[in-house]
């Protein structure tokens, strides 16, 4: 016989496509499953179709929106639309949002620039970035990228396109650990992070 | 606004049900999950429906079964059924089946006793294991609970109550680390263990 019947296999092989996930956390995770009520596992089960269905990217920032029109930070009136915080993915939007005292709005690249993945500027929302920038009301773009060779690279070419723009670039400074993933930092390790961020170009901090 | 968007709040939190699943993991596995396919998310979706939907209790063993009559194990002919091996739960049958050398059948407990957390003979399958035993066809229990105090004393309570029948009790023995899950075990410990297995009553080994 094998090693599972054959709906637990199928379970666990689901499972298995989570990050960081191998086959005996799998088979512990398909277990825990058919331990939860039938109530609980269709609530499960709706949640992960629910997740699919209504979630939808902000026309504007390209963060996640529980509407198809703009996310709830770019709809907000009190958030300062002068102020792009600019980051890899939606994930980070949230991460970046634990830091209470940023009231500005954000871009979401949909990744970074990277020769070896074949990612080029085309594949990222920077154009949009610049037409953003291209209105004219926006005071300063705050590079958030990850702390990482192609992170830097990102946020280096996104400072030198939006030089001719009247706004200033600035990109997350020390605080994060080099080479570490955003989303790990601490809230405090964030706050530092705004508040050291550092000027490409010359000129005074706002 | 709350920290993440409604349906990923709901997906997070079901994550977080899973055993050894913090609110970081949770929303990494979210995020995750967003990132599949929709026809992805649907087969995670009903695999999640399915494997309650189509598993069942085997009638003889208490082990999963892939229909309402017995299982894939007790239905094998090839199987030993004069040799019972005793398990905690239905993960621990799947885990004692890479010993491939074993030929036995199995009896799931559904536990072990446990006064602190009121579990008694009576929430076990030890009523079900005599009945099968009293059929007089057994020729050996062998005891597979955890190496734990609660494990010993379940396999110590069966041994006595096994004890007017005419049958062996055993119960697993050296290599499976003391204090540890048996699930954690490798092949080759299973196996020593299987092996090495430690008789209650006097009397020849099988």
């Amino acid at each position: 016989m094998a090693e599972f019947i054959a709906p637990i296999e199928r379970l666990v092989e689901e499972y298995r496509k989570l990050p960081g996930v191998g086959r005996k956390t799998a088979i512990r995770y398909a277990f825990a499953t058919l331990n939860l009520s039938d109530e609980d596992a269709a609530r499960f089960s709706d949640a992960i179709l629910g997740a699919k269905r209504d979630v939808y990217r902000c026309p504007i920032c390209f963060g996640l929106s529980s509407s198809p029109s703009s996310c709830a930070i770019c709809s907000d009136d009190q958030r300062d639309r002068a102020q792009i915080c600019v980051v890899e993915n939606p994930k980070d939007v949230m991460t970046m949002e634990r830091v209470r005292g940023f009231k500005g709005v954000y871009h979401v690249l949909g990744g970074v620039l990277s020769p070896l993945d074949h990612v080029t500027p085309d594949d990222l929302t920077i154009k949009e970035l610049i037409a953003r920038v291209g209105q004219g009301d926006v005071r300063e773009v705050i590079v958030a990228t990850s702390p990482t060779p192609c992170g830097d690279t990102t946020a280096s070419y996104i400072a030198r396109i939006l030089e001719p723009y009247p706004c200033e670039v600035s990109r997350l400074a020390y605080g994060i650990p080099v080479g570490g993933d955003l989303e790990y930092a601490d809230e405090v390790t964030l706050y530092r992070a705004m508040e050291g961020r550092r000027f490409y170009t010359e000129g005074g901090k706002n």
